[in-house]
C-alpha cells in the first residue's frame, strides 16, 4: 500500500492520475496496490478522498502495510525529517522534492540501502520527462562527459516571449505571473536557483558525487536586455538560460547556470516556451537529448507514479543508484573556466580597443555607438582583466554573456 | 557470465565498449562479470580476444555459468532459434535485431516470462536513444495516445541533404553509400521498411498488443522531388520520414510510415542528419520527446550493455515488459484513416478544379504551369476519388504527401 505525503499541485494530480489510470498502473506493478494514506496539515472537507486524510507521519511509519510514500511537501523541512523516518523503517521514498534531493541526496541514498529500499526522485528534474532513470540505467554502459540542460520552464517562456514578440523582461515576467507559469516571488526560477539545484542532482548521478548548490556558479536571467536579444539573432544564437556541468580531464566538474547564446543549429535553441530539455552527452553515444514538459500538475504526477510502481514492484531490491557525498573541492572555480564570451560595450571607437585587448573577435555591431562581439575561448580571470583596460579607457560593459557551440 | 553472439559491427561494439568501461559497468550491474564467449561462423585471427570465439550455441547452451546472451547477429535466422533456445535455457537475451523483435517479439517475451529471464531489445530501436525503457517503465502512469518518430538516420541524412543543399534523390544516396550511411543495397532504409519495424516494436510496448509489420501502411523516399522539398519549404515545412502509431477511440490502431510535410515549429523538423528522435504523447505529460544517434557501432552497443547490466543485476526477477499477441483486425486499413494532405499537380488552370474538387485548400503554388496545395483533413478513401476526379479533367498528380501538425 501507498501514501502521499503533502496534497498540493503535485500530490492531487498523483491522487487524480493514480485513479484515473489504476488499472494499467497496477498491471504494470505486477501486484494489486492503492493509496492508503494522505498526509496534510490541512483539511479538505468534501473530497473524494476524506476518508484517506491524516495528520501524523506516526500513522504511516507504523503501518506495515505501507511499503512506498510520494513525498510531494516540498521545502526542506518537515520533508527531511518525514523522508529520512520512512527509510528508516524500509518504506521507498518517491520524491518530487529538488531541493530535498538537492541538499541531502547523498545521505538520504544511503540511509535508503542501508535499509533495503530505494530512495527515487525521477520528478524532481524535467517533470514529465524521463531523464534520472535512463541516465542511471540506459546509458550506464557509457562514460557520461557533459550534461547541458534547460531546466527551468518559468525562465524559458519569458526568453521565448522576449524573442519572438520583442517583449521586456519585466513585462514577460508579468504575463507568466497571469499564466500561472511564474510564482509571485519569481526569485528560485528567475536567478536560477530552480535550475541550479536540478543541474546538482543530475551531475551527482552522472558523476558519482554529490555536487552541492553552493558551490555552483549561477546567473540568472533578470538583466537581459532586448538589445541583446536582438544581437544574439544576429549571430543566428537565441539566449537561453543553461545549466552546464561538464566533467574535465583532470576529473574535476566544471558546473554554472547561466544565460548563454547558442545557436540555432543546436537543437536546444529550438527548445520553446514551458518545454525544458536536457542532453547528455558520452563517449559511446555522442549525445542524447531528452525534451517535455519540465512542471506541471500531471507531468510531475505522472513521473512520481512511475516511480512508485518501480518501488512496489521491486519491493526486496536495492536499486544502485548513489553517490558519494564530497566537499567543495570537486567543482573548479568559475574565474578558472573557458568559454567564448559575448559582450555589448559603450563609448567612442570601442572596435578598436576591442581588437586591442581581445585579440581575435566576431565583431555583430561595429561603433554604431554600441559595439557587440563574441570573443575566441578565453579563460574567466582573463575575460575580468580585459573588462578593466575596457573600463581604464572608457569603454562600458553593458552586457556579458557566455556563448555555447552546437 | 556473458555471451555476444554475432561478432559484425555491433558485436564488435561491445567488446571495444565492454572492456574500455568494464569497472563502471561492473560497478553499475553490483557484481563481476565478463564476456565469455563470441559466436560466430567466421574466424578472427589475431583478435585479442581470440580464446573466446566458438561456433557452437550449444557450448552457451550448456554452460550454466552464461545467464545473460548479447545477440547481434541480425536476420531472422539462426538468430531466432539461438534466441529461442537461450531463453527455454532461462538465460536472458539482450537484442539489437529489429527484424527478429518485430517477427517474434510477442512469442519470445512469452518463452522468457516462462523460463523466468529476460528479453530485452532496447538497442532494436533508436541506437543509443533510451527509448523502450523510458516507454516502458518511466511512462507507466500514463495512458500513451500516439508515438510519432524519425526513425531512420540513412533516410534522414538523405533528405536533410536534399533540403540544405538542393541534392537530387539520386546523388544524396550515392553520398550516404559513400559515407557508409546507406547500404549498397538501401531498400529496407530507403522503402521504409526499417523504420516499419520500429515503429511495430514501439506500438506493441505502448498498446500492448503485437502490431505485425505487414499490416502497416508504408511508403519510401524514392520519389520526393527536389520541387516538393522547395514548396514545402514555401509552407515553412520539412519532409521528413515519419514512423507514426496513434491509438483511435475506439481502440484501434492508425499506423503508417511515409514521408510527410512537417511544420517547423514542430521540434521533430530540426532532427536532421542522421540523428533519429522520438515522440510520444500521453494524457499526463502532453509530449516527450527522446533524440539522438540512432544507429552506428557504439552507440547501439551502449544499449545492448545497458541491457546486458539489467540482465546480470535482475538475474532472477522478471520484467513484466510485454504484450499480447494479435491478428491484422488490430490495425485500421489505411483507406478509412484522415490526413491534411499535400499535392502538386500539371494541368491547364488546375487551381480552379482544385477548389471544385477539394473545397477549402491552402495554395502554395498556382498554374505557373504546375499548382501545389495544402488540404483539410481528408479520408483516404475520398483522397482516391478526389484523384481520379482530377485525371478525368486532365489533371496530372505528380506528387502526393500526408501532412503533420505541431
Amino acid at each position: 500500500m501507498l501514501a502521499v505525503m503533502g496534497y498540493g499541485t503535485v500530490g492531487s494530480g498523483i491522487l487524480e492520475l493514480f485513479y484515473k489510470n489504476k488499472e494499467n498502473i497496477i498491471k504494470k506493478a505486477g501486484k494489486d496496490t492503492d493509496i492508503k494514506y494522505i498526509l496534510d496539515i490541512r483539511e479538505f472537507p468534501g473530497s473524494p478522498y476524506e476518508d484517506k486524510f491524516i495528520k501524523d507521519i506516526s500513522v504511516i511509519l507504523e503501518d506495515p502495510e505501507i511499503t512506498a510514500v510520494a513525498e510531494c511537501m516540498g521545502g526542506l523541512q518537515p520533508a527531511y525529517s518525514f523522508v529520512k523516518a520512512c527509510l528508516e523503517k524500509g518504506k521507498s521514498v518517491c520524491t518530487s522534492n529538488k531541493e530535498l534531493v538537492a541538499a541531502k541526496g547523498a545521505q538520504l541514498l544511503k540511509i535508503a540501502k542501508e535499509n533495503k529500499c530505494n530512495f527515487f526522485f525521477e520528478a524532481s528534474v524535467g517533470g514529465a520527462i524521463p531523464v534520472i532513470r535512463p541516465l542511471h540505467r540506459c546509458l550506464a554502459a557509457n562514460e557520461i562527459t557533459e550534461i547541458t540542460g534547460i531546466l527551468n520552464g518559468t525562465t524559458n517562456y519569458i526568453l521565448t516571449k522576449m524573442f519572438n514578440e520583442n517583449m521586456t523582461f519585466g513585462s514577460a515576467l508579468e504575463l507568466a505571473q497571469n499564466l500561472g507559469y511564474a510564482e509571485k516571488d519569481p526569485t528560485d526560477d528567475i536567478d536560477g536557483s530552480d535550475a541550479c539545484r536540478k543541474i546538482c542532482i543530475l551531475a551527482s548521478l552522472a558523476f558519482g558525487r554529490h555536487v552541492y548548490p553552493d558551490t555552483v556558479y549561477v546567473k540568472g536571467i533578470r538583466g537581459i536586455d532586448r538589445e541583446d536579444i536582438k544581437l544574439a539573432a544576429e549571430a543566428n544564437c537565441h539566449i537561453k538560460l543553461i545549466a552546464q556541468a561538464k566533467k574535465l580531464n583532470g576529473g574535476q566538474l566544471e558546473i554554472s547556470v547561466q544565460p548563454r547564446l547558442i545557436g540555432y543549429d543546436n537543437p536546444m535553441s529550438q527548445v520553446s516556451g514551458v518545454f525544458n530539455a536536457v542532453t547528455v552527452f558520452g563517449d559511446a553515444i555522442d549525445r542524447v537529448m531528452f525534451y517535455g514538459k519540465g512542471a506541471g500538475k500531471l507531468p510531475t504526477a505522472s513521473a512520481v507514479i512511475a516511480d512508485l510502481i518501480e518501488a512496489v514492484k521491486h519491493d526486496r531490491t536495492v536499486f544502485s543508484q548513489d553517490w558519494d557525498d564530497t566537499d567543495g573541492s570537486f567543482t573548479v572555480p568559475y574565474s578558472e573556466t573557458f568559454a567564448e564570451m559575448y559582450y555589448r560595450v559603450h563609448g567612442n571607437s570601442a572596435a578598436e580597443t576591442v581588437r586591442n585587448i581581445f585579440g581575435s573577435v566576431r565583431f555583430i555591431k561595429e561603433n554604431s555607438p554600441e559595439t557587440a562581439f563574441i570573443t575566441d575561448q578565453i579563460r574567466m580571470s582573463d575575460a575580468q582583466l580585459y573588462k578593466e583596460r575596457l573600463a581604464e579607457r572608457g569603454i562600458e560593459v553593458r552586457a556579458e554573456y557566455a556563448v555555447t557551440g552546437s
